[in-house]
């Protein structure tokens, strides 16, 4: 059988959520194994989760830095790196393998500066490296066939985009009378950990990637309002976008709308129908062709096109989950080193790569600049 | 038993869909009674009209100035017209009746100018005329409701509003290949029939009523996109207002986005919970407290408040429908007419005014000057 | 123009709920009006519902006999009655206006006993009368598609029915702790005032009633059980019946389901398609071809078909409710009195007869015979 | 670290659906290891799947007896097995690891007779081996706070139970002129293969098994119809079940409903409230508290009850899916065989074990029992 593609996690301890999310879905290919880590700055913590996983201990590192260089310089060193620290360490961390020659995938935001991005972009590039960037929401089969549909011209020529992305899990920062130090108040302040932006860089971009993932739309142009309701940073945003085709979209993010989880919600109209989608019940697209009734398209049935219909594991009907939209996009990223090892054409497996990260990155910028300055036009 | 409300209507032709809904919600109350009309400028159905209603023939009048002059005349004069003519001509006929002494019930949108819309104000407040304007939605029973929470402090501090109003009929405008006249083409590109604005102006207008029936918030200032698609005039528009309690709110108002009907729906955010209700399922509310799950409430169950629930006519889970919200309207109007006869308070009785028409030309204007000038800030 | 056809009303006080339903909806009828009634055996309330309405009265009745006498006397007297009285006198009032040559339209339940249900028929025969029954709910604009599209043959031979009525006023009647006296208590358990049964004769016979409409299936025999909980007659029901092609069908009737109000709903399933629909959201319609995706059919919309669909009255999107239901019937047995007076053909025109009266009388019989018999067959 | 859990398949080749579902979910534990397998009586299968999963080719078996007995012979030899083979197998194969001293995971239904069922059972006993079922929809996080909110009674005395389970993916069953050999009409006709029902077998347990997880009742007796539509096995039925707290329930399966995929649905009602959930759209529960609001309680959030609650992974408002919910089953599996290994209490940890495989079995000869007695009561 073939060999396995290796793979190395920084962060993602047992006591990190999203680090696990992504192991969990890494797992459901069995072409992939887990050999190396830097879990934790907490030496108890990282030497656990890598005995958990039955790693070798001596490839599970202290220091980034140390792993990048060591996995580097083994025969058997890790194919890729997964990268789920917090934000403020992506750009460093990545850099640091890739300048060791090692493939990346690091969670999003991808950094902090356009410039970072870009530096990535381009180390990737010299070294002729493969990067991912886990906008997991994409990787959910339905949107997959969305992008298709679209593609194929079912909606026809957008003309209008409403897409927006509700939380509620900050809503006590609201509460004047809160007197404890609310996690957000420790760190979420400090631009340096943060970011420019609490709300529109944490879920912001995610409404900004997964519109132009589905419709292939560039933003031109962007106007914003931002809301800090007397915090340091921004909890709630409204954004109106000029795509590049003229039309034009309403984006809003915002953590302190009560009922709303993990709302990441779109609406794509088009002069021959429209596509209506919502992350909470990811196996269904509502879908209108003009003149004809809203249809309720459900994953892995013979309403869905065939191409992208693929990409279904289970039967319609039964919900695949979160986990299983990361392990699509591991799935492509993973087909796609493979197929680039054996000099074979990687385009045709589809992940948010380091463009989409800066893509990213440049909303947020704008975003911020145009709410610091009277809610101006700014070109992206 | 008591002497009924007689009221006489302008326009609501056997033809028209808008003037026969009024005339059935009027009919829900037994104290009013159809006495006078002028339906139509077309003879043959004008006068077939009144036959349907059982009118005095010499009380179906050609001419509406007709008609005021000579009901005010009467002893038995109408208390107070119905104008549900075309929007073009909402002023000039007002005011003739204002100026006749009638009082007046006036479809949206109240006129094309501000100055319009004061001048029919300030004749009415001269004249001591009770002038209402049917935005109808505002009477449907849970509208009530949610007001009466909002007031109640059940949501707290409003702090994010999301609205919208999106329909498909005009879909066909967009399609190149049409060379068909389209009814808009006649008469949507023509400002004299159609005011400043096509989208905003017809829907656009009944969500800023909306939000503001229901959290009493005012807009200090607003940024608008419209989109005409190479139309006269627009079809979609994105708004963005700034309430004068510094909070945001993104109204999307749409007439080609494939999939709605009348798609009017509203999402309130406070800080101690959230509304949400949508005008296709009238008859229930999402109402969301902090750190609870979601309820659905409907009307006259024991979840409803009581002052504002106490509008419900029928048992919950039997649909009211648009015909009960007219009614509700005129109810209230005709209880205030009794009222202000009897020397009582009239106050108590809800229903929207003519300052609601003012300040829905001036959202019309507001948006219009602002698309017109790159999107910058508007205040109202 | 025509001469008007008068009605008059036997029950629907001021007081009551029913009546005025009824009472509105034929108002939604220029061509019709209300010139005579008996409605409440309490003097006071019986004038002043007359003066409401501005009768004569001498055409406000103390006792119904009397005026079925006096109308049928008159030159002007009514056309038809509608009797909207307690269920246990369904069938004396209506006898007696039959009798007196006047057609008849009566609320469900027709009356208690299969022999009074066939002479209520056999007496409108006999004396060439018109007789409705009010299902109000095959009045909704979106029951007529169904129906239609089922005779169309777009869901094919039909082989499963999934269809309940659902309620939970009644939730109070099964605390044993409650001492004060219920309503129910009071004249439920009579079943000299309600009849062999509680909930499967007031809302069962919905189902039964709803399901024959939109399929036209006969039902061929029935299996059932009841329950009590203790109290004399029954809040719960299930039944399965034997359609006369062969395939079952599910009905679930309770008044003690909690979150449920008005709960109807059907779902008919074909071998080649199926429909779902909710009386709560009356304006839609899910249809699914076999193999293809579900469809959201909107009344009104350019997905409905043609005939049936004319019945809508207000553009899709503003909710027509429950009046424009009973309106709709009223509409056809108007139409049909119309018709059968101008020697035309009245057959065009669908409403609920004494037919249907009589299948819900003999449902409710064979449903008690079963649950009194260990659930036994009972052939219809 | 501590000792991996090590467990073998039968069944679950690279090909297979289920099997893959099953290894996806044990490895969301990195508590366990797949160490041996005998995946498919093709060889090339079998080895290929082996390879794929990097085990000992040793390990690798052609015939699951031989498996049995080398693993129970060796020293790291598997702790359990998960049959995931085709229904007519699971008896023998179970049979055989538990007669080898091998605990057992089994797929559903668990095998075709009650007595090989009270034999499986009696085995496990004997041997003190835990034996699970992998009724699935039961490991979903929101199922274990349904069971926590009956017990704690939330929802009261349960009165009524409304329950089904409906697929369309054998519509084409139904078409007589469907000359293609079918899928089912190859197996599903054979009892031998099938056993003595289809549908109700398939699918029809799971309904009965859910509800029994979430409320504990036991059915007393039942009867049904079931629906062959001219082929040899049930395709659609109905049951009518009487618990044995005197309530009765209403069970539908269907394998012919357009427009349904995996349609489990269940509503649970008490004479405090109500309980509604689909397994479609498994994270929410419809919740109706006596004379409140529905309530939408969503996992991982404030409002779920705590003890149940913890079982959720991610945060609210991310899809778990089924894999999670199989996830769960096993990790409650493997902690009772680490407790039970440990001489720590095991029954903490929940699981459908071998007496809910039994009343399966019983149910399913009921229904059969019943439709073939013209629908006479049977006794459980």
């Amino acid at each position: 059988m073939a060999k396995k593609i290796r793979y190395g996690m920084v962060g993602g301890s047992m006591q990190a959520f999203i680090g696990e999310v992504h192991r969990k879905a890494i797992n459901f290919d069995p072409r992939v194994e887990l050999v190396a880590g830097c879990f934790s700055t907490r030496e108890a913590l990282n030497k656990e989760t890598g005995e958990t996983y039955c790693l070798d201990p001596e490839r599970v590192y202290a220091d980034y830095r140390e792993m990048a260089e060591k996995e580097a310089a083994r025969d058997d060193g890790i194919d890729f790196v997964s990268i789920v620290t917090p934000n403020s360490t992506h750009y460093p961390v990545a850099k640091a393998f890739l300048e060791a020659g090692i493939n990346v995938v690091c969670e999003k935001p991808l950094c902090f500066t356009v410039e970072q991005a870009e530096d990535l972009k381009a180390t990737a590039e010299t070294k002729g490296l493969l990067f991912g960037v886990t906008h997991g929401y994409t990787g959910y089969c339905m949107s997959r066939v969305m992008r298709e549909m679209v593609a194929e011209g079912k909606i026809g020529k957008i003309v209008s985009v409403n897409a927006e992305y509700a939380q509620d899990w900050l809503l006590d920062e609201l509460d004047p009378d809160n007197k404890a130090e609310l996690n957000m108040a420790v760190w979420r302040t400090d631009p340096k950990m943060t970011g420019a932006s609490n709300c529109v860089g944490d879920i912001g971009t995610h409404i900004e990637n997964y519109v132009a993932f589905i419709t292939g739309l560039k933003i031109k142009r962007l106007l914003a309002t931002t809301n800090t309701y007397g915090k340091a940073l921004d909890l709630n945003a409204n954004i109106i976008v000029e795509y590049d085709n003229g039309a034009n979209g309403a984006y809003w993010c915002s953590q302190v709308a009560a009922g709303h989880c993990n709302g990441l919600a779109m609406r794509i109209y088009g002069d021959k129908g429209s596509l209506e989608w919502a992350q909470e019940t990811p196996d269904v697209v509502r879908y209108t062709p003009k003149n004809g009734a809203p249809q309720l398209i459900q994953r892995n049935t013979a309403a869905v096109t065939e191409k992208a219909g693929a990409c279904a594991r289970i039967p319609s009907g039964h919900p695949e989950g979160l986990y299983v939209a990361f392990a699509n996009l591991y799935q492509n990223y993973v087909s796609a080193l493979i197929a680039k090892r054996n000099g074979e054409d990687a385009s045709q497996f589809i992940y948010p790569t380091v463009d989409e990260g800066i893509e990213g990155v440049k909303f947020v910028h704008a975003v911020v600049e145009s709410a610091a300055n009277n809610s101006k036009w700014v070109e992206m």
